[in-house]
């Protein structure tokens, strides 16, 4: 099983974006370096990926449905030719049904071309969107990045500089944006003011590379410079690294969800290891509901680290005690209604061996509808577990996300309808506990000084337009679908 | 060989158009009718093609590189459900490096979704685009369609309804263009107002069909209701047809190599069979060009009418003298340069019972380049035909077309390098001859009052901007190239 | 349409063959000249096609379900080095549900590798395969080639040679065969003793070309040097060309449809020139069943021939009164009973101009089924003509065919069910006339001594076996179904 | 990363074997089963795979290069209907030239349809290809199925029922062999005297199924029965089960291999848990070659399970210290030797927070050619690791195997060049230690009484010709090569 389709039963990220500046030849073209970085990224979409390189304010481009080493060929990444590139991964949502969405945007507008790739959620696209329309203009896609390139447009007409048109639109964007932007001469990388997505920068010699997580920088050789700061605009252009700050003064709320389960296991985000939050959850789940048990497993592959937590804090063993198959693809197909239900003992299987006649603690990352977690317990008990005591390294979701996360509505959030006790009983656990909101901060060893938590305790960082707490976040664009 | 490879030396019309309304379920469904009004249309234009209907203002659409027989599969076809339908097939100029500027183009704006379709050439898209970009708009494509729907969604804004809209932006834009557009409620057809371009409508019961060429409409079964007329805009609405004529006076000016090459024989365009002009002109070649000979030869598909013509008027029996092979395919493969120097040959053969010892009138539509007529020639005298004598059906192509047609540079046009006796030995023919200008009404029976014959006279309909006149049309589009 | 479509009504030829030695580099690289052979033979197969070259006993190969030019790529025949080579077109039944047989075979054996390519069909494959399988042997494919390669084998056991190890295997099969057949050094032809299938043999400087029709030898640039004779096998290796000759004496007995409608027009077979005797029989109509009328017009491509034969015997004008659409594809969409009904008329469409008010006389080359005739006279009279009269360039079908040709069962042959006056009748046509059988040899201008008109006539050259005789040639395999 | 690409630095298993026999309608369509058990065992096999059903005799399949989650859509799936089904995954050597050779091999032959899908190597297979040949056999392919389909074809003849003919071939055919065959009405499941490879079966309700490993048994809700035992053969036909013993005596030699690396970590052979014997590995080798450091880390995937057993043993703790990216694909792109060089980063990368200043044991499977123990090494000292101990959970590798795995010559394999101080040094390993030879028996927990170990003991459990030895096992095959 690929991540992907153990993504059917999690919340998924929306995006990643990764881009090279590279002053002279560079180490590693352009565009295998973005190749390279988008594979380390894939965890964060699979419906679509694209990269787009400039050579001299020519613009190459390749977009398509599909992931990483799917879209591209030795060939086309040969023929993507620049010294700047820029490239995005998409989330999958349903089909090829969105394939004008495809990131990054080319475009042409005043002073050239433009390429951007975006990660996050506008809160105030709609009504940006009404503006513009009613200023007659037209829009190709629903993705933020058009909205965000008219912006762009608008705003430079009066400005000296690409940088210091960017800097003034995101002052007119509300929401979460990772951004990348690339002009005929520069690479600008903007983070929002509240920092919710991550972003990160590093340099292979005198190359720089943003990319939203540190282990992108890893998969191309580069090494680690630091954060993009929350309200900063950084801009490598020919005459070095240029950085603004926006005067919005925000909060610092980066989603902590990254930490929990959306961010790579060797990601350091904020100047905190993925790695240690997880490990840390499972310990601080130890403590908090233990459990007299033989024997603890974790649901690979996110559980595992919480899992390694919990055995070393307990003193109860560690064990593989499921194996997933790496091999299901992104099709899986599931003739009937039984299969379906059976769906979860082909992605994972339970080693007999090491649960029969056991306690078995068991680790998961969240439960969101609850149904896939009670289909794993079961096939631990039909191995032979005696007891399975179901642990889960976050608080339970109760509020939906406006910052780019696909977390349901509160009536197919499990949690919203039950209690603790009704959830275990509905998963056939003999135990089940959630880690409390209280202790997320220990989780981040008190290091991240602000992050946002809005899906588990309701307080969102800004304030939410109306219509969007209705809940129909995308009702306003009249859908087009493309075959 | 299809008709693609031939063109490869032929000039090229940029597009064509079929859209339909379809007032109730209707006799065919719409995107049925577009594929079969398409593939009727698919000399048009053989580098991509798409569809797009329109079920109470949803837009669903599909477009792509290729055939209409490549691009479309029956299933895709089933889901484009709708009772309005637009479509278009453009013209393959290089690779998929263009796979943006595939039509219909299909977006949102102030107004909800608006689909566009346009067959022509803007001699004013520059301006339009520039004056566009000052006030931050943004571009996706290099057409002019795009163009078009900016000056759509702009007049919008303060027009009663979309046609009204519609007509407003048509009074802004210059050139040829034969348009189609699809409103959450209508189908609107527009011609300019000097009928570049060919534009018929036709009805199937009570819905409404508008084509570049009567012979889509046949191809559905459509009855063939009249031509609309240049300057004019017909919209099909839920209350009927509606009838908005251009305020603007303009000389008519229907391009006259439609008759000559880019239409469809089985075609009327303006209330004239386009068959009857091609053996009109090879009957005039016959009285203006005589010569002793046993035999009349066309070369496939184009030359035969007018051979036919030829040979009715001369008494010199017709043959099949050239045998077309219908199988090469888009993408030859030609291994080495004597290998292209041959590929007329893999494309067409000689019959040689009927040449061989034979004095042969040849007939074909155009010479452009001249280096393909030479290697015809030749292979009827290696197949032992005794004198060859070359009859041209139009005048020798001397200036550019700003108008949609790609006719080349003067140049590369070898009628202005070369005097027609030097033309004539250099494709090895004993005698040469073009149609004349002044051949030209006759040819067009005296009953079409307006055409242009710019590439033949130099005389243009309306004015051409300077830069376009300095021959790089393009070039104020910073490249984009999609891989 | 290509001629694929229309062959949908039309009876098929089983295949067409084409091979190369080349004994230095050669003029052309051997599986280029394939390419362009096959290119020329495609009419003769469209379902599969595939090419084998053999680089001093190492066999590379490539072939699959689809068109030549959908079949290969430049890259594909760069990597096909060799100096000999084998081709192979196929003719399409029903999906790809028969992808093993596609040909050449390729295989091994005692002495090395082997590649076969077969055009005809053997009727005694069914003993011969029942003889092997009673010995051990498996297949895996239902084509005769399998059949004959095995043959081969077991000869070359005793055989001081592998042409030797050929003739021998060749007075053992029986039915039609026009045979390739590669060794590590050879190149060997073999046509069966009653010559029912057409094979001839061309040069391209010191390279020996063979091919199904010499209309691939011009493709290829050969000089055409004569036809293998009925019996014959040639040899092309490393110490020049060899010919043996089947001791069996047997009728000539070319399929005469090869020259009616399978052949190309401007190949010659067996001598005769195939548009002449098309013409001819146009001709012999016009002298047999005259008829008052205004126009002469042929069904595009095959009918046009005899059309314009029809019109030089006659005086009544040749017009093409009817347009052939060259895009429809191989995979024509046709959504609903009455759209097939009127799938006709997408393929043709009457030229209204030449045939309104008219009576035209219309020439075709065979019915068949009968239906398709009656839709292109419907299609003349709705464009206005007064009466068609409907002239058939062949004899009624009235028997099957056992040499490799799909004519159907006489329960589907209309002539075998209805009188012509009433074959006229359902056409609509204002009357009906075929070639009559006593033409035939007039038709082949008394020059071809020997043919096969068994379809026609029920007088079939070899003795065919009972269960053949109850019509299901292919029973005696259980179906594979490869998916 | 994907195993395949793991895998291009281990040695590879050659297949992988599913089957059902269905008696009803059954709880899962065959086809399906096929899909699920071919998912659960892709780790032996990524080249190809196949599907054959039989539907009373007649047989539908699909096969094709790719991985099952590539090869097969629902609608395939759906079109493949029968009773029996049987199935295979095939490894991936070289691009598709080898198109030819996936599995199963389906043919008709004396009785009918026959289909063979093969996991092992056949030791006699050339003598018998030859002696085949001699007897005026043909080969298609150069997979040993294809011979054993001629034994049994020719056994057939005089044999009382498919499983008498399959028992008899058995007996002609040596070296490793775990086969299923399917006859018009049975599926036989035969494994080698020696027990090469395993195979085992198991049942759903009525339904019998045979697999490679027992973790397809699972995938499909398969209860396991039994492992077929070596020299066994199994039919499931109409009259239920039958059971046939080889008359050969020979050593039980299961490749102890398929507990080391092969076989996935939750399936059991033979009677013993793989999990368990790759934990019960790293124990071994923690008191074996005890270290002093502070943490222990596993090669992901197949390292992981000894590392958790060495860190059990030696106390030390477990820690997931690198971390694989499960999205590189099959078709990795590596632009440069430098980038080649990096590419083990691109796949695996060091968690930082847990090896930097730590000594660090090391747990991999199996050092081949030994450059890629190196890359990782490295990696973990780049991340800060103080010391790295490689400890390595098999002996080294110093002879060929010739049942079936593709372990290199001497010449390429590194232990049979250096000292394991020399391998240590070159791999920058502070202390390398391989699992004794000894340690094996322990491994298997003694309970394995038979086993292979000739890629480290040198002592084939059968006499292995000299041509093998001399290390060309395909040699006598002409090389063909499909494109």
């Amino acid at each position: 099983m690929t991540d992907f389709e153990e993504n059917s039963w999690k919340p998924h990220e929306e995006c990643g974006v990764f881009g090279i500046y590279s002053k002279n030849a560079g180490e590693i073209p352009p565009a295998y370096a973005c190749y390279n970085g988008l594979l380390a990224l894939q965890h964060r979409g699979q419906e679509s990926c694209g990269i787009a390189v400039n050579d001299k304010g020519v613009i190459s481009y390749s977009k398509n449905m599909g992931l990483v080493s799917e879209v591209f060929s030795d060939s086309v990444l040969n023929r993507l030719q620049g010294h700047i590139a820029l490239s995005h991964v998409r989330y999958s949502t349903s089909g090829d049904s969105v394939r004008e969405n495809a990131q990054p945007l080319v475009m042409r507008y005043i002073k050239g071309t433009l390429a951007i790739a975006h990660n996050g959620n506008l809160t105030n696209a709609y009504e940006l969107r009404k503006e513009l329309e009613k200023n007659g203009c037209i829009f190709q896609t629903t993705i933020d990045s058009e909205v965000i390139a008219y912006m762009i447009a608008r705003e430079r007409i009066g400005a000296a500089s690409i940088e210091e048109a960017v800097h003034r639109a995101m002052q007119k964007v509300e929401g979460s944006f990772s951004l990348l932007v690339m002009s005929p001469q520069k690479l600008i990388a903007v983070r929002d003011p509240n920092g919710f997505r991550p972003l990160c920068m590093g340099k292979i010699g005198e190359d720089i590379v943003f990319a939203s997580e540190s282990c992108a920088l890893d998969a191309v050789g580069a090494e680690f410079v630091r954060d993009v700061e929350p309200g900063e605009l950084v801009a490598a252009g020919p005459s070095g690294l240029k950085y603004l700050q926006s005067p919005a003064k925000a909060k610092r709320a980066l989603c902590v969800f990254e930490y929990i389960y959306f961010a790579r296991t060797d990601s350091k985000i904020d100047g905190l290891g993925v790695y240690e939050t997880r490990k840390e959850a499972g310990r601080l789940l130890a403590r908090q509901s233990p459990v007299e048990a033989d024997v603890v497993i974790g649901v690979p592959e996110s559980g595992i680290d919480a899992a390694i937590g919990y055995s070393e804090e307990s003193g109860i063993p560690y064990q593989k005690g499921i194996v997933k198959n790496s091999y299901i693809g992104r099709t899986f197909i599931k003739p009937t209604q039984s299969e379906r239900e059976r769906s979860v003992r082909i992605k994972l299987n339970a080693l007999e061996s090491e649960v029969r006649g056991k306690r078995v603690v068991l680790l998961d990352d969240s439960i969101v509808r609850g149904t896939t977690s009670g289909r794993i317990v079961s096939m631990l008990k039909e191995a032979g577990a005696k007891e399975v005591h179901l642990r889960i390294s976050s608080p339970p979701f109760l509020w939906p996300c406006y910052y780019g996360t696909d977390i349901p509505t509160k009536e197919e959030l499990i949690a919203c309808q039950h209690t603790t006790e009704e959830i275990a009983e509905m998963n056939f656990a003999d135990s089940l506990a959630f880690l409390s909101l209280e202790h997320l901060p220990s989780m981040l060893k008190n290091r991240c000084t602000g992050y946002c938590d809005a899906c588990f305790s309701g307080e969102y960082p800004t304030e939410i337009p109306d219509y969007m707490r209705d809940n129909k976040p995308n009702d306003y664009c009249t859908p087009i679908q493309r075959l």
